[in-house]
């Protein structure tokens, strides 16, 4: 019963079929060859638009470049206070920007609220061209979010016209974009470039991929030192062509939305299931392949007893259990979880009661 | 009849076996897995003593993660001056490095002569505690090097006595370490830490590997700011246990020393049957899988036009063009390059004698 | 009427008088000569304990300097939410620290407090080891803070007890230190060393020099990269004797302390008087140079009509204004302030009431 | 007899006034006063032309900020291979450029010759677009050069037109650029923007000041981002006046070239003294400040026991001596030392003849 995080999964067979085939033959290095290409060309097809795409092999690598792209050395972004680019990169935002500072909003859910955007940067607009300030020059979305929040086409809007509005550039942090574009339904261009996203990092790696996301422009004027800076930072693979040829097994025939969406309705399944059960309280109203619930630490410790894998925080008698499904996720597991948290809900009920 | 590049070939069967095996399964995120482990024995294993081992994707990313544990910001490294990391990474060791400088030394074939590190260290040793300088920190060896060439166990020792006499580190640039293994026949321990070696770059993406290469420090000590480097830089992947296995698939029953040895021997056959050919010089004594060679551009660009693909150098009428053998490389694409050679060779001279 | 800022005063008597000394005469350069001897001689008898101590031109450069002594590149430091490291130097930590992270503390009064230190620490110390994370590695305070704020003796201990516990150095940014000694007439050393604190920056500027403080290393260890730091930085002034110069004139007969002296009565002069008319309400109870006191926009924009020269914030009807003196300011300028502030509260009063 | 460095000289008489005047009364901070206005445009006048300058106290800090302003992180700008930005600064350039790369060309007596930097350029031109490669951004030349040699503005046209022509932006290090102006008798225009300068360091304390240089734009476009960059490395100056009060000084009643043209007056009366003693050999033709000589150990070492302080570099028998004036060196000091030099060679004569 794993669901300790997406990125425990391995890898789905299309993509495997392709490493499969690029591995029995030659091909260009450093992108130079046709699969990087056809790539390119499926994310212009998914995005309906031209964009500049670029594939690394690490989400961090995606984010930090993607945001040096924005922001000065000398600038901040602003980012929600859960962001991956904030608390689990290590500072690579701040290496690969030079110095470039994050600046945390509070952000419930991992969704940052246009208010507190707004708010932000309005007070600090007066200061914008004073030289012992760190000026605002780009905001980090993440949809899906950190904690399983989800940004609407809409919301995405909003959050972009204010950012522009202050002369800001929009990155989205999409390492589990899919999921985003599964739970809203919306079109892969609504969530980004028609909703003012200037480049994005779209995730493979938690998708069924090995290791491959791609950082894809929208502003086709903001990725114009980014082969200098993916280079570099020694994310310009050789052998390019196998992370080009794993995004190019997720986009053929939506491959990355039915991966997505199976992730999707296993959460769904386990949310309905454990939402059934008293002990336990599901925290925001989450729809994508994360699940945060709350309930007591006997229980979180019981159920890893049995079993099952994922992250629980708290160091008192409440925890917060974090829940990830993935492409390969099963009913059958999901089921197995659901049956031994009801089992031991009514045991520990009768123990109550007794 | 492809010679472009060893990155230009596809992956190994046994390379391809380990990412469907692990591809089916789930496994621990970012190193905290069994394969992870299993590779890091075996790097233990394979150099004979206790080696701290961080798998990467890249060579740039290797090559200027090790450096930056040797070299201080404001301190310098010396490198052949066509070492990889002074020509081929965009500035990625001063990017990781932040700021520390590479000081090319003249070395024929990509071998830096003792004597000239000798006379380096000496001039500069006077200065090494002068604040205004750049005081050298490291010296940076690649075997087998960038232009084929081949440092023996003896070679290596006498530079990294000399760096030692003057308190700097040594790394060695090992993106085709196997194939020097295998020219050389010594033990992968004699070419590095009982020769004195830090730290190396042990590469596997040129040696049937898809993305892999491993961080490999002997001196242990030297390793300690290595994962919050390579954290930070992007470069600890998700699904690290793919890289791993890539490794474990190339280090099982010597598959690496295998490939190498194939690459090596195909070159071996290559220069052999060149060597007949009178309006063809080979350029230096190469015995790994690069064979440089100096003919008229005529015959350079005739091969090409007759589907051979390598990188050829030179604006005048004499060229050098580089060949290079990968694992993958048949005895039947030597037959075929040497018979056009020798067939393009005997009507040049006709031509020439009619 | 001039309570803008410390460092729009001129430079005092003696600081002039050393300058004019050196200036007629030879002297080596880059700090190898007998005044920075002195200047060091000074530091350490005025602190009772042996010092390491670096003069550079400005307190950017002293502060970024020493917490790039303290913070590695992929750590944090905290600070208060007030502080010049986080708000008015543009990111020169990060520059200095290449890319270390600024976290900001609630700090009312620009003082941080010891709980708010603890739990923030607390909360963060099961991550320490983790490579995902930004660690906490030292912790800057500013006495006298930015906001006017005083740290005893007492408050600097408890704070650096719990950043020791948690393995923290303590960086004091003291541009203002000699008005926290005057207010405190505490012993430097008890505000210091004595009391835990690691590494300072020595303000000279704001309290009669031109350009001159100094970086005062009590953890001697902890100065072991500096000069290297420092000169790459630009901040190893060729004719550096003029830097500790100016020190020597601050730290000859109590000079500092003098200087500190006078511009505390000056502000307290100022507070008293101020305190007697009632719109004007004084906010916090500060004992150093600084005061902050608010009211209404209209009297600080008739003050500012009348020739008062001071900042002043705040876009609604009420303002927060701060005045700021310094070793040159007289009593007269005190007197004819406070007197033009009585008669527009009184003709305030009168036409309210009329 | 003090010849080694003039930065080891005091401060000219109009230097000490204007600190005074300055030191007498308040101002605007961070360079928001007259003072610095007045530098501003007394620069423009100098120049013939609109330039935008920013006073610094170190030439480590005009030299790294102009040069941040030409090359990106990933680019490399060029420079004698005894250029002060390759050898005197511990690779400031390298940090406030984030890593971009110095790459000397041999350049006798400090000179680039135009044929070299052509043919480095003209090398490297097919690979400016590979992103595997440090592109050429700029070139730093020195005049006066650090070895004493001078550019004309010939031959600075000359080089900046082969710069220019691969689109290389042009630094010029004018740490004695005084001396240049006075040594070639050309206008500032004419060494500078109109030979194709964009930018240079325009040099202070070598000269009379305290501590005052300017980075002078002629490219406006060029400093697009030089005062973000000056605030976060710590060098704009809080009581910044001071600094453009030393500059003003200088540019009033051509004092700077007063300055300069005594003491290129006294080297030339030391070059033509030392000419006649047939023991000593001058090296390079150089009209500035500074002399290189070449004599035998013997000389250099009873010289500098009789009291003459000066550099002398060389582990053999023979000596290179450098010997540098000032505006503040006297005939006296000049007599004094020739004649020194002239009792000792015959003194050394007849004992050898004896």
């Amino acid at each position: 019963m794993e669901f300790a995080s997406d990125n425990h999964a391995g890898i789905s067979a299309p993509v495997l079929d392709v490493i499969a085939r690029e591995g029995a033959r030659h091909g260009g290095a450093y992108g130079e060859d046709d699969v990087s290409e056809n790539a390119q060309a499926m994310l212009c097809d998914v995005f309906e638009c031209d964009v500049r795409s670029f594939p690394v092999t690490t989400g961090t690598a995606a984010n930090s470049l993607a945001l040096s792209c924005l922001c000065e050395p000398w600038g901040s972004f602003v980012c929600g206070d859960s962001a991956h680019v904030l608390r689990d990169e290590s500072g690579a935002p701040e290496f690969f920007g030079h110095g470039m500072r994050p600046t945390p909003l509070s952000a419930p859910g991992g969704v940052i609220d246009v208010a507190v955007l707004s708010e932000t940067l309005a007070a600090a607009a007066p200061d914008v061209d004073d030289v012992h300030r760190t000026p605002f020059h780009a905001v980090s979305l993440t949809n899906l979010s950190e904690l399983g929040g989800l940004y609407s086409a809409a919301q995405t809007s909003e959050l972009t016209e204010v950012a522009d509005r202050h002369g800001l550039g929009t990155h989205l942090d999409g390492a589990r974009f899919a999921n985003a574009v599964a739970a809203t339904g919306s079109a892969p261009a609504d969530l980004t470039w028609r909703a003012g996203v200037d480049v994005m990092s779209f995730g493979g790696s938690k998708n069924g991929a090995m290791s491959a996301e791609a950082v894809v422009f929208f502003d086709l004027d903001a990725a114009e030192t980014f082969e200098r800076r993916r280079k570099r930072a020694g994310h310009l693979v050789s052998k390019q062509r196998f992370a080009a040829a794993q995004l190019e097994a997720l986009l053929t025939d939506d491959h990355w939305l039915d991966n997505a969406r199976h992730a999707n309705e296993m959460a769904g399944a386990l949310a309905r299931g454990l939402a059934q059960i008293p002990s336990i309280e599901l925290l925001g109203a989450f729809q994508g392949n994360m699940l945060f619930i709350e309930t007591d630490r006997a229980t979180t410790e019981a159920w890893q007893d049995q079993g099952a894998v994922f992250y629980a925080e708290g160091r008192g008698p409440r925890q917060t259990a974090r829940l990830v499904t993935s492409f390969s996720t099963t009913t059958a597991q999901v089921s197995t979880f659901l049956e031994m948290a009801r089992d031991l809900a009514s045991a520990g009920q009768t123990e109550q009661s007794s």
